[in-house]
């Protein structure tokens, strides 16, 4: 079957990848869309940093298993359609269209759908699921939204782990696909006063199509010299940005780190301390938030249409990534096998 | 009066320091017992460094104004005896024994006791308090011991601020001063698992004495390799540190720096993403804490008597900032005018 995979930093076309077999407990689904995730395109430019990086953060918990010199599947935010279950096990009826959160349950424990040698992800003509992880997708939304429930969902955990109201005035740093979602998961919750900083006029202009209610250009002066914000979101992740928002913040500011920043950084905690700052780290979501995402979506309360700014089939998901570099042109591309 | 005062980087004896005048809603008081606190030993050694951060830190909302080429006054962990009130001022009877937090209401404003030219702190015979803040010292508890509310409430911000339930096993690293002030405030609390660590003996020992269930040695080995701690508390507050915990930590640890670390530090974001670590850095304590500490010391509930491991006339203050460095002899030093 088709795939793309990444080989050498770069996403190859594939024609001769073998069908997934579901064993007890997984299905067989066709994949319809596959959101292209920037996680993905940092694994493919740094994939040896990010794998020493989660080593060392899981300690003797171990690290994932990835071989950088074999083919890597990747894609983890997607719809599908259930082919056939796996032995013994009981699912949806063929035809219907579902999503999960990307782990693979098996008998030998559970895989992530992230990067692995071995485990297919959402680029791919076919792949497996997890029985007891499918939610069918409601209303007859269409399959290329729900595949952006994924990044939806963690969006509105970031929110959630934030613990704002709505009358406290939320900045969002950042208006990339993270940025966005967590802009989508401010207004959902009824948060009255969301301001979202981006360089790029695009991408401010994204944002205010995705709830925020104020937008701002950081080369026009820095946000925190016009936002009295009590809950900052930080989505960019990139080395200076946490120290800056220590430096100008308020007193008490709940700061939410949502952007995955692999390099070291240098921080003042001094500016932090005297400012009684809070800094909640974030990753991923729950299985409820996953749920919370594909119900929204369904109701129409979250319309991630003009997030969705191209589309590609399984051979042009190299393009892609190239395209993606440019914040002008994109935010999120979908892969259609 | 006599005072110890701060100049050129030593602490200094003065018998020449003009008496303070109290003015309206301030009252003179007597020192009976101040206690000599790191931040101070911090101010003498890198004043303009303090100086610099604290602008920093504040911002537009402005600096404090304090020259390091004129004798800066100090000292605000303290107790004393009411000797007269300023005009216009309801107080308590001359004789009364009293704390206070270290702020100088005035006119103009409220001047922090902590660094300055002009206010007086406890570094000297007699200075001003600000009658609304004075708290008479219950059950005739030793001015000495009364002189440790100060520190002793900056443990207890700290445990408050960190949410611990008396089930969250706590990991405190380091145990000078704000360390042991926290290990006391955990037990205050009810919290049953509370392990210390420290390179010095003299000081595992007085952690325990003071409360903490276990204690470790840093030098056999990383606490986080024998300890499974839900909430950690950082009282150190030297560079690396904080990555240390955030490199060594579990999934889901709530972090509490308590100590001032003033230098730029490095840290790794993706060890806190990737375990969605909670960073709260902390200063100082609410007027309710400090209320808090003073009950609880007056109640027995916390004897900080271990703590105290010297006493000084004015003029011995310079020689008690040396001693101070060796956390083999000393914890907490008083100042007895």
């Amino acid at each position: 079957m088709r795939a793309s995979v990444l080989r050498d930093g770069r996403m190859v076309y594939r024609d001769d990848v073998a069908d997934p077999v579901p064993g007890p407990g997984q299905v067989l689904v066709a994949v319809r869309s596959c959101g292209i995730c920037g996680s993905d395109l940092h694994f493919a430019a740094h994939g040896s940093q990010v794998l020493k990086m989660t080593a060392e953060a899981a300690g003797a918990a171990g690290a994932m298993d990835v071989d950088l010199s074999r083919d890597i599947f990747m894609g983890h935010e997607f719809s599908a359609e259930i082919l056939e279950a796996g032995p013994d096990t009981d699912t949806h009826p063929a035809g219907t269209m579902v999503t999960s959160l990307p782990i693979l349950l098996s008998a030998k424990g559970f895989d992530p759908m992230v990067y692995s040698n071995s485990t297919l992800g959402g680029y791919a003509e076919r792949i497996l699921l997890s029985a007891p992880l499918l939610l069918p997708i409601p209303n007859g939304l269409d399959p290329r939204h729900a595949a952006l429930t994924e990044p939806m969902s963690v969006g509105l955990h970031a929110v959630n782990k934030s613990n704002i109201e709505r009358g406290e005035t939320a900045l969002v740093i950042g208006c990339g696909p993270i940025g966005i979602a967590i802009i989508a998961a401010l207004r959902l919750r009824g948060v009255e006063s969301i301001v979202a900083a981006d360089f790029s006029p695009k991408r401010r202009e994204l944002a205010t199509a995705m709830g925020a209610h104020q937008v701002l250009d950081p080369a026009q002066g820095s946000p925190f010299d016009s936002v009295k914000a009590r809950v900052v979101f930080e989505a960019v992740g990139v080395p200076g940005i946490i120290d800056d928002v220590l430096r100008r913040a308020r007193w008490g500011t709940r700061l939410v780190v949502a952007g995955v920043c692999m390099q070291p950084d240098e921080v003042h905690p001094f500016f932090a301390i005297a400012k009684e700052i809070n800094v909640q780290f974030v990753l991923a979501q729950t299985p409820e938030e996953f749920a919370e995402s594909l119900r929204a979506l369904a109701e129409g309360e979250i319309d991630v249409a003009p997030m969705i700014t191209g589309e590609v089939g399984l051979d042009g998901v190299g393009a892609a990534f190239d395209d993606l570099a440019d914040p002008e042109r994109h935010c999120k591309i979908l892969v259609t096998p």
